[in-house]
């Protein structure tokens, strides 16, 4: 069976290349279309448009970047709307906000596809690792994006925490490192500290997970939060962080370059 | 060779009784002597006073709630000072801030004695079941106790991370079992999500680190920050947290009772 | 000339009795028509319907609750849009997002008519004294609403640090009388202390501007900053008190019912 | 009657200078005995210490920067304490904790002198202009300070509103100085906005009350509230953001270079 894969990011790219490995014939679409060829000499083939895409595949999966990129796919001239059809399934694995999921649920239902929302949590190394968790909601349309920005949101407000006990640590005279290691032995062991925190320390931040992508995460879950009238005062505030950062400049580095906010200072 | 132990709350029973377990011989001591009856049934000696205690143990280990009790059994009358000399070591395993550990170590290193500073990491299963952390600072005075208050000041701040995301999760239609199980296969997955999350979700918060005393050690991590113009405003955040679930009368439920103040809702 | 008035909540029923006293006609509409009879007395007549009143009146004031009431107004069946033309004048008054406001402009004025948006600064007392401040943005269509999100985001804020004081004030054995009395006297007195601080001592919050406008208010503004990669953390803070309060209820009274929140404790 | 004048900082020089034109004889000290000389040329006399200030008048105000430097001139050698005596009068101006005044006055007390605890509410202009707000406790030693320290609270999370609000203003397309003009009209007018607004959008914040006393009494008041378990977040937040600019090296300017912090941006 033929899959098709619309988006090849740093997420798409992994996903696809494991879906090859595993066997599957795969047919990708990237708005850039040159970041198909890596693919290509992987066995992949190419699609020129969305549309040709799901003309070709029975199933076909999306994973861009935003909620405008996964109306865009599916809405615009040349989108998979216009060959979406009885037999055929769409899954959107891209993280949107629970109304972009309706959208593009009752689109593609009303032609006779079927749909399934289906957000990751997980970025680069998990992608790479085919180790994602994956947020498939069925019929509850809505839930699986409301589960992945809950889990974002936490994760942003995490690392915020976890990047105040680097610099407080490093001044108050104590080794970031010991630190480090104290944490992987605790309660508060988590992959992420130990898989971001040596990075942090050496201020490489190159992107798994785009800081302004977490930020809009925390943005939507606030969103979501007010809607329900939910007082998130942590989630708040780390959010702000992460405006600050994006005002910084650092918007397309990794979500923990957040570390370069807190530990700012002028000596 | 005989071990003293002063303070037998719910870390310093769990810890005597581990040591007894492991064959060591313990001469106890706390505030509320009733304390040690239990200890005794184990096969414990009972020590009048901290100095009586000191007296008899080459070796006496400190586990009392705050830097107030921790000076006050070194320096009050029948106090540790007053049997401490040359031969004898006195580690000091309670959570407090560097300034309390270094006097201790002052007052301890002038009569001869051996001083450690040895705060641990971990609350009420891991100390029962012998795994908690010990930050034991050797000739850096301090660090133990620096350590220590960074370590719970991240965990403060994800605790009520956690918090807000059950909260959020349950308010917008989730359950909030499932989020705990999309934590647990995640990159955020931790012991202590794993471990008071179901009891959260229950409204459980028998104490194994009290509120009162997570709370202090916000306060004094963020002193430490002052005092190092170190700005954190997620950590500053949970503590307000923290001081509302106090003003709400749950300082001596365990800290995981911040998520009454994040739930509380009016229909 | 005959001057249109669409809406009559706290502001809209203050404004129009302005009008009328100062000797304008006045045709007056409202959803609940019977929330008209006051005015009626006075001497205005009504319209049936937004459509109505535009085609009597030469300008048309609306001072409605929120975006979509200002939307519905114009858009739906019977609304401004239908009756609009060149040589008459739709004034908006209502506290919107940017983004309204354009949608409304756009409509009007390809339909040939006027548009002027001019949101107001201040709440009952000054609507009934005549002394609102109109912050009229001419040819800048956006830049009222603008406007009025950013002032109405600093009083927000200070709302919530006025409260805070209060309640410090009072239970580290001050009396928040003096307070009040020493804030009146020195370099940040301002009307609004002044104004509200005797009644939240006394907890009446009868509603001279409702708290989940003023929430409202705080959204937009910080999506406002989200745009514009603004970090503001204190307004972010103010924000999260006032979703607590709407959590609690609290939404219809005064916005300084957020005292409610900030005060609340058990002995 | 020849008054005593300890402390000729920003505050103590124009509080003697005032106190001189009205005509009272002065005796002044200061740490750094040259910033007597422009008091003496206005007819001054100076004291070698405080001790010696207190030998020659019968009433000694002191005005200096924080609790260290109030105890000091107090108890050091040559110090208030070694020539205070029945019929002695000691004023203490400057803002300190409760505990510090309570210190003092007892040592007052205890050697038959009259204490008067009495902070000033006010900056350099107001001193200059002789518009200080001062807060007298008489015999409830302990409640000028609490007092100062609540309104210093509310100033600081003011402050930092009204930057964002600046901020916000000047990113989203409006003038700033429109926003001033806005304020300066409506139920949040107040004397600090127009007062520090012009110098902060023109990034003038020579010192009238420096940041790093603001930043102090936001801790001593988060202090006061956390013993009493008042909950501040927006107290909180500012404080954070004062922290902020401290590690900025800011920490000597006016308090409004917290705008610095707030307008800090990459394009």
């Amino acid at each position: 069976m033929e899959i098709g894969f619309l988006g090849l990011g740093i997420m798409g790219k992994a996903m696809s290349m494991n879906l090859i490995k595993k066997g599957f014939k795969v047919t990708v679409w990237n708005r850039t279309l040159s970041r198909c060829d890596e693919l290509v000499e992987m066995g992949a083939s190419v699609g020129e448009t969305p549309a040709a895409v799901v003309k070709k595949c029975k199933i076909t999966i999306a994973m861009v970047s935003d909620p405008a990129a996964a109306l865009s796919v599916v809405f615009d001239k040349d989108g998979v709307l216009e060959e979406i059809s009885s037999g055929k399934g769409y899954v959107d694995m891209s993280t949107v906000d629970p109304e972009t999921s309706s959208k593009i649920s009752e689109a593609i239902t009303s032609k006779g596809g079927s749909f399934v929302e289906a957000p990751v949590s997980g970025s680069k190394q998990p992608a790479e690792a085919a180790l994602l968790v994956i947020l498939a909601a069925g019929d509850k349309i809505g839930n699986g994006a409301r589960m992945k920005l809950v889990v974002n949101m936490i994760m942003g407000s995490m690392m915020n925490a976890f990047s105040e006990g680097i610099v407080l640590a490093d001044r108050s005279g104590l080794n970031p490192s010991d630190l480090l290691d104290v944490l992987d032995l605790g309660a508060i062991a988590t992959p992420m500290f130990k898989g971001k925190g040596p990075n942090m320390i050496k201020s490489n931040f190159s992107p798994a997970f785009p800081l302004k992508h977490q930020q809009k995460d925390m943005r939507l879950a606030l969103a979501l939060g007010d809607e329900n009238a939910v007082s998130m005062p942590i989630a708040a505030a780390a959010n702000e962080a992460f405006k600050k950062a994006r005002s910084m400049g650092l918007g397309d580095l990794d979500f923990s370059a957040v570390h370069e906010v807190v530990k700012q200072h002028k000596d």
